[in-house]
Order: structure tokens, then C-alpha cells, then sequence
């Protein structure tokens, strides 16, 4: 058992573990769903919507805020937990990734990643000394390693140099966190398996990361374009290999059942953007598959998203809410994605009693189902 | 005295009144200012925001919510009060005013208004019976009587029959309220006058408006165009000849002095898109005037917005408002609508408070004298 983090439970009939993460800003109960505050806010909710939906830690990118409004403003400020005025815990990602996803012109060399900024075409070096950095200045709760995150598909040659590489990144950035006192402020550093579709290099890379003893580790590299047997065959090549007594997250994803699955495989933490981003398109999610509101059926409706899910949005009817998304209102984008994200943590929330009930097994698979046949047939009536 | 609107006390050295007016959905204290629900949301805000920062009474827009969700579907889903989730008191203007700013092809004859809708070009016509029924479907507090709001500048010759023909309209809608039980049943009709920048048609305006004994009168026709001494100028031709012992209120005004100026002339109710427009771009108020938080000098600037003001966009440094204003984040939008709108009902709460302590005169002086001064200083500055 690591001091930060107490493995509570686990279950008899999948690899689902009930946990608890200590940080420098609160406990985390684990499974859990991390809402995405990409530059400092997590879009269209105020840190007080937040707490209301029972967030309990979110996300900070770092790719993101190092651009705008520069870490060290936000140092200079108090820190991003200030800054932004959320008082829980952040972990905020080594903006790795964003720079394979959004920087231009970017030189993957041997001490780290040149780009330039999507913004201004600025040229940006962030190497393991850069990352650890501006994850200090932001004052993260938790920070990730910087990580090579090779495209799917990928050759096994280029894989497993993204993964050698990416090794010996987390490596330094161990040894910066140790030598500038983070690790021992409290602060945690997770490593990210790298792998892509191969089985002994996601093995291979969680080991090897398992040997630095970091506080905590992240499949990453997944939900690149792989289809979702793919994407779930990775996760469930790199967890067993990854240390049971720390905390495993799964950088990116997913949908709600693709979540429930993954915590079957004994994964402990998620974060996605896909609830905030298809609820500002107008998307909600039920217990019976997503709803779009933009369809014309619910242009009467004065029944609320669901009768089962009770957060503020679900005192608003279909009708008024479908208004919303048509006239393009703001609010439209405030309540939906409230109601999203609380769904989302919600759904944590029951994940966590049914393991501790012991009955996870069960009930995941008839929630999926539900969730499954009734998007199915909502695609049909459609 | 009437029934519904209690006249608390007059101030001795300006037109300044104190009073309570009574709605089927609750009481409003006077003076007060009137957040703006265009489409059945006040822009930004959730209803329980409107709460948070004290509105007492919003507005409603005839002729957007007309012609989307339309008003049948409105009444259909309980009405607007229960379609857009706000339990107090809602005014809903008579459509007219929109059909002169945003239609098409607007054609104003004997019995009504026949225009084109900007949406989709339907051709629509607003009349009295139109008008009221509509805002009977919405369910209105207070509605608004449809009149004739003649441009700016206007022909005497041409004023003089649009204040004729709102004079006969007026009427028509207050029977029709009338015989329909609308009066009846505790909602308000309130009366507007028009008259253009001539002192005796306002005069006239309102004595004919005043002999139908409406629940509540209205300016109209301010701010179309014409420069602030001018509009200050028609309000105070009007007031003296309204009836004393109901409301006033002068329709989209105005900026914080003004409002002040205006309850000096004895003016009760106002309401305007300023706040939540200038928000929505980045412009938030303070006691020493208008503040840019786009300007670059905000960007390290740990202060709130004003350490005068409380309210929850005060708990965020100016620093962290100006980086979610740059990056277009919908946060901003959120937090900056909510403190101009706090703004406003703050200081419609001070200007109540003065005049209760009888010292209104002086107080609005000095609070108007600061505000330009701080103003005009900012503007140096930038």
C-alpha cells in the first residue's frame, strides 16, 4: 500500500478496484471521472457548477495554459488552483500530447519535442526539465510525465523507440521531481504506458516505468483513431502490469460504457472531453443511450432529459432545453454540460457502491445494455 | 394609492420615489432595474444566477418568443415562468418595439403592425388582440400595451399620429385585458408614452394614458438614437404627467447614471441589454466607471474587478477575467454578465436605501461625478 493511496476493495469477479487517492487538495474516491479545464476553466461551468455536480478533481492542460496565459503568470497569480479558483485537486497533463495533436511543424528529438504554437507560430521547446517546470509553476497535484505518443497505426520499429524514448523521459522527469522537493511537497508525477498495439510493449514500457516508483500511472497512446476492441485490448495489455497498490488512469477517454469497462479491467480514473463537447452540439447523455435534443420530436416535450438523473438541468423540460440549442443560446451549453459531466461523475459514483457492494459484475453489464439497446433504438426512431 | 403599487415615499429635493409593487408571482421593490430574457433566458445566466445576485423581476421579449418557441407551445408547457424555470415576477414587452428594429418589410396600418419575420420571413401581423393574447399565453406579470414607436428624428406631423394611433391602441388592449379577465386575474397592463422629442404630444400621451387607469406607465421611444440631454430631456417632459401613484418605467435604458438621473425625475422601473451586451464583450462596471478588461495592463493584475463590489465574479482576479475574455471562453461571458448585472440591482439597491435616508440628491451627485471622472481618467489611460 502506498501512503497516498489506499486500495479499498477489490472485486471477486473483474479487476475493478475501489481506491482513494490522497493529494495536496483533498481525497479522491476512486473510480472516477476527471472534468476537462483545458485553459483554466472547464468549459461553460463555473468552479461553483462544479462542485455542485460533485466534481472531485479535475484536469488543467498544460500545453494549453503554458501558451496562454503563460505558467509563470499563473505562478506569479498563486498557482492555477487560485487562478482559477478551484480549491479541489488539478492534475494537469504534460502537454505531450496536444503538441502531437495541435502544435505545428513539431521535431520529436532525443531530449524532448520541438513545435511551434498553434496560436501564434511561436517556436516552443518542452523537453522533461520544461514540463516538470510549468507543472511546478501551476502548482499540479498531479503531474504526467512528458510521453511520446506514437499514431495509430504504427510501426512496431517506431513504436518501440517512442517507447524507449518515452521511458527514459519519465526517467528525468522522476529525478527533476525528487531533486526540486515536488515529490516530497506532496505533489505526485505518473508515468504513461506508451505501446500502442503491441502487447509485449505495452508490457514492456509498463514495467519499466513500474521501476522508477512513481505515484501513479496512465495508459496513454489509446483512442487514436483505433476502433474500440483495439482501443480496450491495449488497456487490458498494459494494467495487469501495472503496479495494483498506485493509482491507473486512462488519459482521454471515453464513452460512459467504455469507462465501465475499463474499470473492469482496474482502471482507476478518467477524463474526456466528449461529455462538454457533444453537449455544446446539443448531445445528453441517459441511462438509455444519448439523446439529441436539436431533434424535432422533443419540441413539445416537457418531460426533463430523464425521469432517473436528478441534477438542475433535469428541472428543465426537453422542449425548453431543445429551445435553447435552436436559438443558440449560451445557457444552452451551461446547462447541458452540467448535466453531462454530472452524469458522467455519477455514473463513477454508482461504479464505486457497486464494487463495494460486490455486485460490479452484474450491474455494469445490464447498465451497458441498457445504455446499448437504448441508443440503438433512438438511432432507429431517429 | 392603488392596489397593487404602493408609493413608500417621495423625496423632497428630486422626483425620487420609494415603492412596492405587487405581481401575481411576487413583490418588486422600487426603483429597480429588470434583467433581460430575449428568448426565454436572460443571456448567460441560469435562473438560480439571477437569484444569487437579487433580480426581482425579468423580462421577456413578445416578439422573439413569438416567433420562436412561439407563445401557444409556451402556454402549452405551463407558461414562461414554468418553460424557463424563473418563479418571480416577469414583464413582457408588447413585441412592437422589435418589429421596428428587427423585422422585415414592416407596414404599420389602422388596426396593427404587419411585418416579416427576421427568422424565416413569415408574414406576421401584431395588433392589439395579437398582443395581448400573447402575452396572455406567456403569462405575463406585466404586459406591455403595442404601440407606434416613431423614429428619431421625427416629423411633428408624424409623431403626433403614431401617438394617436398608440392612444386608441392603448385602450383597445386594456379592454380586451379587461373582458378577457386578464385585469382580473391580478396581471398588469402598462401603457407607453410616446411623443417623440415634443413636450406637449408626450404631455398629451400620457393624460390620455392616464385616463384608461392602467395598472403601470411606461416611457417609450428613448434611445432610439437621440443624444443623453435630449433623452433625459423626454423622460422628464413625460413623468410630471404621469400618474403618481403608479410605476414608471422607461424602457432599454440606460447606462448607471442615467438610471440615476432617470429616478431623480421620478422614475421607477427600467430595463436595457447594455450590461449583458458590453459583458459579452468584455466591458464590466465599476463605481469609478467602465473598466476594459480586453486591455493588456489587466494581465498580471491580481485585484478583482472592484474590491467595492461582492459578488462571485468578484472572487477572481482581473488577471485570470481578461484570460478567459482572450481565449473565448464561455466563462467569461458567465462571470461578467453576472457581475454587470449585480452591478445594476446593486445600484438600484443603494439608490432605494438613499431615498429611504432621504439623502438621495446628494448621494447620486457624487456617485455620478465619481463614476465619469473614473471613467473619463480609464479612458486617458487606455
Amino acid at each position: 500500500m502506498s501512503a497516498h493511496f489506499d486500495l479499498l476493495k477489490t472485486d471477486t469477479h473483474t479487476a475493478a478496484r475501489r481506491g482513494r487517492l490522497r493529494t495536496r487538495h483533498g481525497v479522491v474516491e476512486t473510480p472516477i471521472f476527471m472534468p476537462v479545464g483545458t485553459q483554466g476553466t472547464v468549459k461553460a461551468l463555473t468552479p461553483a457548477h462544479l462542485k455542485e455536480i460533485g466534481s472531485q478533481i479535475i484536469l488543467g492542460n498544460t500545453y494549453h495554459l503554458n501558451l496562454r496565459p503563460g505558467s509563470e503568470r499563473v505562478r506569479a497569480l498563486g498557482g492555477l488552483h487560485r487562478f482559477m479558483g478551484w480549491d479541489g485537486p488539478i492534475l494537469t497533463d504534460s502537454g505531450g500530447f496536444q503538441v502531437f495533436s495541435l502544435a505545428k511543424l513539431r521535431e520529436v528529438r532525443e531530449d524532448g519535442i520541438a513545435f511551434q504554437s498553434h496560436l501564434d507560430g511561436a517556436n516552443l521547446f518542452l523537453g522533461p526539465r520544461e514540463v516538470m517546470q510549468i507543472q511546478a509553476n501551476l502548482g499540479s497535484d498531479i503531474a504526467m510525465v512528458i510521453d511520446e505518443c506514437p499514431p495509430w497505426p504504427c510501426e512496431r520499429e517506431v513504436c518501440a523507440r517512442a517507447v524507449e524514448r518515452s521511458l527514459r523521459w519519465a526517467g528525468q522527469c522522476r529525478d527533476i521531481a525528487r531533486d526540486s522537493g515536488f515529490l516530497a511537497a506532496g505533489h505526485h508525477v505518473f508515468g504513461i504506458v506508451q505501446g500502442s498495439t503491441f502487447d509485449d510493449l505495452r508490457r514492456e514500457a509498463a514495467e519499466g516505468l513500474a521501476a522508477l516508483d512513481l505515484p501513479g500511472y496512465a495508459v496513454g497512446g489509446v483512442s487514436v483513431g483505433e476502433p474500440e476492441p483495439e482501443m480496450l485490448k491495449q488497456v487490458g495489455a498494459a494494467t495487469p502490469f501495472m503496479p495494483a497498490d498506485k493509482p491507473r488512469y486512462t488519459m482521454g477517454l471515453g464513452t460512459p460504457p467504455q469507462m465501465l469497462k475499463m474499470i473492469a479491467l482496474g482502471v482507476d480514473m478518467f477524463d474526456c472531453v466528449l461529455p462538454s463537447r457533444v453537449a455544446r452540439n446539443g448531445l445528453v447523455f441517459t441511462p438509455e443511450g444519448p439523446l439529441n435534443l436539436r431533434n424535432e420530436r422533443h419540441k413539445d416535450d416537457p418531460s426533463p432529459i430523464s425521469a432517473e438523473v436528478v441534477n438542475y438541468t433535469t428541472s428543465f423540460s426537453r422542449a425548453y432545453l431543445r429551445h435553447l440549442v435552436i436559438a443558440e443560446e449560451m445557457l444552452a451549453g451551461t446547462l447541458l454540460t452540467l448535466h453531462n459531466l454530472h452524469f458522467y461523475l455519477d455514473l463513477m459514483r454508482q461504479a464505486r457502491e457497486h464494487i463495494e457492494a460486490g455486485n460490479y459484475f452484474a450491474w455494469h453489464r445490464s447498465w451497458v445494455e441498457r445504455y446499448e439497446v437504448g441508443a440503438a433504438e433512438r438511432l432507429r426512431k431517429a
